[in-house]
């Protein structure tokens, strides 16, 4: 048997939504047209769009108060690319999956790519983890990791990260990605200075030994795990970490991982000029790393984002290639349906941001006119792409409503029945 | 055997420092006597302060992303009354503990109020627990505890309160902290009014429950483990709903609960002023609900909040009687080290609000002199009391020192052997 | 002469766009058709919706560091009404103006009440000034005004309140909206306790001379122009003082004047539930009070307040009345497009709130569905209603596109020479 | 006449207080000797320490709603002087003035440079402003300085910090702060990367004219004037641009300028790091750039960053050599006492950082002790250095207790009668 879903329940619902569609979409398309702008060419972009998934993802997430599981939850690595494979099938703008070690970690790498391989699935960059300690590890990370004050620890947390870059080999990746939480709880627990050179020394290791098409990007967070300092605690200070490392070394944005009311689309415009920006985590946030799904609270600051991505694009940016992932902790959702709903709404500022009127918009800031500047960006926003993603999805054979597909198809109760609990996360998450 | 402190040490150490101290403290006698103020009165209100001490508080604490225990963590609420105990012996202002079902349920609670009779220590306010689902419990609190749209679920978490107050009686408890994560992580999860109705409706079950002779608290907090909306989110849902209870409802202000830049000591007088102070849940934090040690960061602020409270005790504001615990969470510090420490920063607020110069600071107010107004709070808290709160420990016989004498003692390395890991956390924390 | 817009401009740009507005609002409706939504129902809701405008709006602002003053700023009440007339003209959504008092005095009301009906606009909540010193007056404000610590203030600033409400009534309004910044900039400055005490004090001989049928707003604010405490800070205060007060005395919400992160629909929702919503002033902010437009930058945001406001109006939630005012400051823009545009942008809030299937989402709530409930929410947001609120405005005799309209009619450049600059601001900011 | 104040004055108040301030001073002698600390020293270093006086902290500040002017306040740049030569007579720590230009041109700059000798005082770090329009200048900085759009606007701007610096050359002043306001209200109004790009290409026409000795300043701040985005809005921006630009090229901290909860003595050791720290505007704030007095709020944070100072100093960091200056908006207090009173607030932290046991601190920090760790740091601040602050004022001819000394003088009363209100404010706020 086989837990993807049936193809043609796929088709069957396409089908039945197939009129409405299409004639959303011509209307869309007629009004496009009015602005100069061909849909079908959108469209194709759309079916270009890929956001990776990280493995994790498909597990609930928790708090420190608790965890609460859903059915079915992956119990390895295995199911967890089976669950992903349910969702590029269903959306089709998420063919990579992002691994994470050592919850990822297999005997044999090569079956696992073989597993993805037969799945549909590629990898994206990989995840190293020296925030928690693995049973049988002989150094503990309470007091940090690449920047501990112990050169042991250091050496350990480095052989991690050359081990996950090794394994990512295997499985076809190019990019390795460190976060640490390393920091301090108190004032004077750690000296600043000190601690990020010894990171900077460990991050030179690590980047010294990348393979000639890897990149390496860091990750900024302002807080938690640590709780008064964190080392990378902003993009001010991985910038500077990833100037200091060299040209493959580039800035990781969480959504999540910055100060309250920070311009989180500057900043990306200012990596962008810079040429350091790696890439996205993408998730939403209220109120610290909150981790909710993509767009669910501040839908337009990810089209202004997208805004910028889509201005250095079409503005042909050098070395503009950034990295797209989500990175969300599913705690009261079916992670599959928040992972299909995220990619869709990641997708929708693409594709809405690709409807701005650059050129208008040009034109209005250089003669500061800021409400028509700021209309233009709005004229694109108000759109409903809706019928656009859906077109898309389904021309690369994909669900036009993934979730009602996805519950019609009774995958969750099938997979609750054939991976009884073993009492552990496929987050990772304790 | 017995795992507290050898008196034989407290007393050698503090003879060791006697001289000293008695020269700051006869110094410090001096200078306020200058300012009209008899140090022995002081003294004499230092060693009737006390905070309570949160049962949980004795093991480490950590993230969603992990926990790093320390050796020797109490694996059981007698060993965790132990190690209050210690606490106690040395610092001699903690003479309570508050405990947290289920967390340090047991069979027999006339046993364990006996063993904490015989260590000398009494329980203060008891907390309940909605925010875990416990092993075989009927229904989960997923989506909800109190305000759970399924009154089966509300029901469970009342019956949970209820209980609760059993136990707290039988220990010889007056109140019952009811702390609930009910909320909510996406727009339209949940019904805001509908949710505080069925809040209020439960809480009023448990309000009407109470012993003649007891109080309900009610602890607000901003988010986490909700990370869009949270029932109780702050002081405002705080204070209505319990007017809308009774009077023995009232407020618990845990500083860390509240939004970015918050003024937290006006919340405080706020809450006197409409007869609704509860107590506090002391700690500090930089982002969030950090559960730093209390006074490790804002030690102004600390003592802001100090300065109303005394304030109010010497206004003989009409009904005021808080209740003061400390609650935080340990993750990178010995844990009895930062309860014993944490208790005396929260002392010494208070001793530095005596030592503020009422009459010229209402003088001052009144005439809108606002720099010497801001001046006659400093004039209190820049005074160093340290040897006032040496001395009150020493008349109390407790240690002048007390984490020297502590690490002198070699106590956590004595119940490091007598508590072999169980792989549980006192701490609660998952 | 008149500076009104030539209604011929408005009709034949309406008629130029006629088609495709038809051919678009034709499509919307078949969409809404599907959902169950009869548009023309829908259209009349939007056709009756209603926002007022302030006349301290029509002036550019500015901040502590400098005003830039546009061309043809009005230089008395009289030229700001004509600007609103034009407003109202072009937007229909629009038909009072909210005054400010001293800002608009004027010798003869009556006069002014006669001038406004000729431009065919009424009069909404009066709003009074007791954070600056007018020239003059006899008793400074500095130190606050209704809770000064001198009774000669609190006097002098009640009697201006009472002014206000007598203007108000000659009118035609029926509120008094009461901002005050009284606060301190020093810990220590003002006894919080005493300072809302004299506050409640003055409060109440205001409410005490509320003629039958006006009401009393309180709106509260975090901070500025005192910046270490408030006396009215947030919602929690203003609620408590409204309940002290009375029933006529309710608490208005200006979106601006929260601490970051809280979650403002929550509190929208807390204050209808205690039936204490008076209303809002609408902006938009990303730091502080930035007074930026309304829905420029959150407008997810601002649909989910109206998500609550459409809920309550359709619950029949007793008592539910609230009172829509702009307040903005506008300091890059030209005032008239800056209001016309967020009158439209909250108009818009309103139109896709109704939008929301309530059914289904009371279901979904009910049912703990976090992903359905929230996509309830989102399937309303992202249709376009731009159809609906441009139809509305043109059955109402209104501009399809009004920026364009007015910019097409040279109204700005018009006054610009009719009104020689005064030096001062319309805008009452210094 | 003279309007400083009487020397005898000074004497007999010192003489009065001599026995208790060298009392207390022998007593923390001893304290402090315990620990191997020699109070003689630290007085030494306390009488070497200077910070800036700002020529506008002067006059009352204000906000956009209203400025409140006190009596006697300064009309012209001479006035200033002579109350800041008030200030340094009593405080003995602020022996140069930093100027603001257009706010302090004079015709004839030899003058006030020999002006200000007279008063014993020199000049700091020089002021540009770009962030205002003055009376007959030619174009606007509504849109915009260094970063217009317009050319034109651009080379205005470049062109009046050019004057800058010639005039602070004659001043004797070798540095040149650049703070410029230019930012977006709207997204979308400014294209974040071609707005940086134009503000480097004018910080280099300014970088490349500075004299051979003389650094450039640059302040990011985070919001307001502008509040969507702001051309140099964080440490991160600054720097790089800092780097561009050139080793004299530096970045200065104001206290106010950042994100809530942000960790900015982590940020000061990052600048010192990477030899880019310029120096400091200190204020403290509580939610905005409030200008509120040093240390008022926030004293801890305050001798946390003075930690990271004097242990770069004693590390001997190459190239560390910051710039202290108060930058404070007095809106309550008279402007004199708030800047003696914050110069000492501002010398007491750097006084209890000497204080810093940092041997002690460099073990535990290597230990991960983070309880001892932080407890070094509490051991200075705990201490009550005022004894060295008086002795050191006393030592240098100045006031042990300033603010009762310049009360006593009645110099506001004297200066008032000889300044008849300008109307104008010499704080330069509108």
């Amino acid at each position: 048997m086989t837990t993807q879903i049936d193809a043609g329940l796929v088709d069957e619902a396409n089908q039945q939504g197939a009129a409405h569609l299409q004639a959303d979409y011509d209307h869309l398309g007629a009004v496009l047209a009015r602005r100069g702008i061909d849909i079908e060419a959108i469209t194709e972009k759309a079916r270009d769009f890929a956001v990776a998934v990280p493995s994790w993802g498909t597990g609930s997430g928790g708090t420190r108060f608790a965890r609460f599981p859903g059915p079915g939850e992956p119990r390895n690595v295995f199911e967890k690319l089976e669950d992903c494979a349910v969702i590029q099938q269903l959306v089709r703008c998420t063919p990579t999956v992002s691994p994470h070690f050592p919850w990822d970690w297999v005997d044999d790498f090569s079956e696992l790519r073989q597993h993805a391989d037969a799945l549909g699935l590629g990898f994206d960059a990989v995840n190293s983890n020296t925030f928690q300690d693995q049973p049988g590890q002989p150094l503990s990370y309470k007091y940090g990791s690449l920047s501990h004050t112990d050169p042991a620890v250091r050496a350990q947390a480095v052989a991690h990260n050359l081990e996950c870059i090794e394994w990512g080999q295997v499985l076809g990746s190019s990019a390795l990605t460190v976060w640490v939480g390393d920091g301090s709880n108190f004032p004077g627990q750690s000296h600043f200075q000190y601690q990020l050179e010894r990171y900077l020394e460990s991050a030179r290791a690590i980047y010294d030994a990348l393979p000639a098409d890897w990149d390496m990007f860091l990750e900024h967070k302002m807080f938690e795990p640590a709780f008064y300092s964190t080392v990378i605690q902003d993009w001010g200070s991985s910038v500077l970490c990833a100037m200091e490392l060299g040209d493959r070394a580039r800035c990781l944005v969480d959504l999540g991982h910055h100060a309250p009311n920070v311009n989180i689309e500057m900043i990306v415009s200012r990596l962008i000029q810079f040429h350091k920006l790696a890439g996205f985590h993408f998730n939403d946030s209220k109120y610290g790393d909150d981790d909710l799904d993509s767009g669910s609270l501040h839908p337009y600051q990810q089209f202004l984002i997208f805004n910028e991505l889509v201005d250095a694009e079409q503005r042909g940016q050098a070395g503009f290639n950034p990295a797209y992932m989500l990175d969300q902790s599913h705690n009261v959702t079916d992670p599959i349906e928040s992972l299909m709903n995220s990619a869709e709404e990641v997708q929708r500022s693409y594709v809405k941001a690709l409807l701005v009127d650059r050129e208008a918009l040009y034109a209005h800031q250089e003669a500061n006119d800021a409400m028509l500047a700021t209309n233009t960006l709005k004229a694109a926003f108000n759109l409903d792409v809706s019928p656009i993603l859906a077109q898309a999805r389904v021309l690369e054979g994909g669900a036009a409503q993934p979730i009602a597909v996805y519950r019609a198809s009774g995958y969750r109760c099938a997979v609750d029945k054939q991976r009884p609990s073993s009492g552990q996360s496929g987050s990772g998450i304790v």
